[in-house]
């Protein structure tokens, strides 16, 4: 299934793409249906009003997690371009709910930085509540994967050693368009193509299937410290090709479209607005 | 005004502290108080039901605020202890709302670590939505003060090069037990004096008058990056003295008993048992 909350006149529903139409879940949002227990055939079984494709206005999949966490230095070749080690663990740092739009909303470019970059980024969206998850209850708990655009500040989030403040800009970060469940994507672990392009330049290219920490780890990792809610949002980590590690640097410009794509997924496909 | 959240047989409450009785304050908790915008009228005048003092069991100030953001770096003196030099800008790392425990939980050692330690705190919540405040706006968004035990799990923290994962731990971190307006206590940059001990022995202590980055500044600061709403809670940073930068090492154990104070606010008084 692909799913989505999108903005209607109505406030926001949760929907199943069925061809050309989006049908209504009777949640008003992705979080509201993966809290439910019985999501799964909820989903699979609604047969509510219909919304054309076409035109579709999509909030963030999950407009109000509990919790956002990313992941950083996921990819061996982003590890690489920014001259580290292969890490032993995950690095994690965080977002918040207010930080996310949705698929197709502007980027404000803040006018407190001129170093405004990209990071694509494949998601998993939590379908369950787990802590200290094991190997099987974590794969049960992916409710499904999304594309974020990990859109970071990077003056900001290098005053200081720790990254959050450029992480966590208000209506920043693209989140969408559809979660899609594992059955669709060749399981928990999927091996999707990544990318992304600026004005139709593409400037990062990966395959998920090579991030050192894949979805089922990290859900086991993170649910070690802290349990995982229905909704809530972890980003696995950006390939190499940020603007920030190309000499000379490059960063988003007001005006400029920026496409973040996975196979399967979909995309994000933001125009950057002047803040 | 001294303001708690206390969890009572019908669930959370608001309430003010008046002599020896809490007196309800006709909403569920603090995060719902400070979301009305006649809160501080409505807390002075409210005559509902009262709870004796004695034997009042404390929720986390805000049980569920949108987010908690954590200062590092922030008094000389600590930042001396850890080697740094003095910081142009605040360091900011985040909690969740699941972090978060009363004044007078037991801290839960997690089975996977043994350097669980102290950092006392002076917090900071919110009362009022903000954003890009200036420095009156910053100064009249604060409803209170309040005392946090920033709780590091340090093992975790320094797994990587961003503190998150070592900060975020479930039900690790007191908050409370009062929030205190800032008439109570001398303004919004208030100079009190804070102290931990652990089973007694004084670890901590230091006057939050000497901040560096005082707390209309870190509201101004964190708001320029994202909206503050009510509730949302900034701790402040915390003085020379944790357990990690002393020689040997010192760190929390079970049976252990830590309190976290500051003069005017009130204590933190919480049990180490095994995760």
């Amino acid at each position: 299934m692909k799913l989505a909350t999108l903005r209607t006149p109505d406030g926001t529903r949760a929907v199943r793409l069925d061809g050309d139409v989006h049908v209504d879940l009777g949640h008003a949002d992705l979080g509201e249906l993966f809290a439910q227990p019985d999501w799964r055939a909820q989903a699979a079984a609604a047969a509510g009003p219909t919304y054309p494709v076409a035109g579709a206005d999509f909030a963030p999949v999950v407009p109000n997690p509990s919790k956002v966490v990313c992941v950083g230095h996921n990819y061996t070749n982003h590890i690489k371009e920014m001259g580290r080690e292969l890490p032993d663990y995950p690095t994690l740092f965080p977002k918040f709910a207010e930080t996310l739009i949705g698929a197709g909303d502007a980027i404000v470019k803040p006018a407190e930085t001129d170093a405004l970059d990209w990071e694509v980024e494949l998601a998993v969206v939590i379908g369950e509540q787990v802590r200290r998850a094991d190997d099987q209850q974590a794969a049960d708990a992916i409710a499904g994967f999304t594309v974020m655009n990990d859109i970071s500040v990077r003056d900001w989030q290098f005053r200081t050693i720790e990254w959050t403040q450029g992480k966590i800009w208000e209506a920043s970060t693209p989140v969408g368009p559809y979660v899609v469940t594992p059955d669709e994507v060749g399981g928990v672990r999927p091996a999707l193509k990544v990318r992304t392009a600026v004005d139709g330049q593409v400037m990062q290219q990966d395959d998920t299937g090579t991030l050192l920490f894949d979805p089922v780890f990290l859900v086991k990792y993170i649910s070690t410290v802290i349990t995982l809610r229905p909704g809530d949002i972890i980003a696995t980590g950006t390939p190499a090709g940020v603007g920030n590690a190309r000499d000379p640097k490059v960063f988003l410009l007001p005006g400029q479209t920026v496409v973040t794509e996975i196979d399967g997924l979909g995309a994000c496909t933001n125009q950057v607005v002047a803040g």
